[in-house]
C-alpha cells in the first residue's frame, strides 16, 4: 500500500474527474472519467454492476487511475494498484455523498429503477506525480 | 478505424488534456495526462523516448484514451485502440504544434537537451462517449 502525495493532497477534496483504466476481456484497455473519493489511501469510486468497467474489474483487478488539478491541468497524480474489495451500496449512501461532493446535491440525481449501486475500493501499490 | 465521434468533433480542437492509458511489463496498467492532436481519425500525442509510457507501447501497442470537454466535464470520449506507428518528430515540429496549440507559444518550452521525441500515433477500434 503507498500513500498519496503530500504534494498533492488537496486534489483529495477537490472536484477532480479521474481517469479509471481497466483491462477489458479482450485484452484492450478501457479509459473513462469517474468521481473519485478517498479512505485513508484507498481509492474509492461507484458503478453499477451493469457497467463494463464492473465485468473488467472482476475479472481483473488491475487498474489505474489519473487526474488533473481543476485549477492547473499540468499539477496531476497517477495512481497505480488494484481493486481490494468492491462493497454494497444498497442505501446508495456512497454514490449520494459523491453527488455531495461534485454537485452539492444531496442525492445523486440520475439514479435510475433497478440501478444497483456498488463501491469500488482501490489499493494504491504506485504513484506517480507532477506539478 | 473507428471515427472519431461528430457529436464530439469539437473536442478535437479543444484544449482537453487526453488521460493516455498503456500496459506496463508487470501487467500493471499507466494512465496518465497528455496533449493531443488528431490527423483524420487518428489520435496522435509526442512522448520522449525515455519515458516509460514508450517503452510501454513498443512492448504492447494496446492503448486507450479519454478526455473530457474542459467547459463540461461531463461530457466525454474516449477512444481505445493501438499505436499504429511510432514516428520520429526529428525537428520538434510536432511537439511545438502542440505546444502552440495547448499554449499559444511557437516552440515547446521544456525541451531538454538529449531529449528525443517522436510522435505516437493511435488507431482507434472503438469509441464511446457521454453528453
Amino acid at each position: 500500500m503507498t500513500a498519496f502525495p503530500d504534494s498533492h493532497a488537496d486534489l483529495r477534496e477537490k472536484l477532480v474527474f479521474w481517469h479509471v483504466a481497466t483491462k477489458g476481456p479482450d485484452g484492450s484497455i478501457h479509459s473513462s472519467p469517474v468521481w473519485g473519493g478517498f479512505d485513508g489511501d484507498h481509492f474509492r469510486f461507484s458503478l453499477t454492476t451493469g457497467r463494463q468497467k464492473y465485468r473488467n474489474l472482476t475479472a481483473d483487478p488491475t487498474i489505474a487511475v489519473s487526474g488533473t488539478d481543476p485549477e492547473n491541468p499540468y499539477r496531476y497524480v497517477e495512481l497505480r494498484g488494484r481493486v481490494a474489495r468492491i462493497d454494497p451500496d444498497p442505501d446508495n449512501a456512497f454514490i449520494d455523498s459523491m453527488a455531495k461532493k461534485y454537485m452539492g446535491v444531496d442525492a445523486y440525481p440520475w439514479h435510475q429503477p433497478g440501478d444497483q449501486r456498488v463501491v469500488v475500493v482501490v489499493e494504491v501499490d504506485h504513484t506517480t506525480q507532477m506539478g
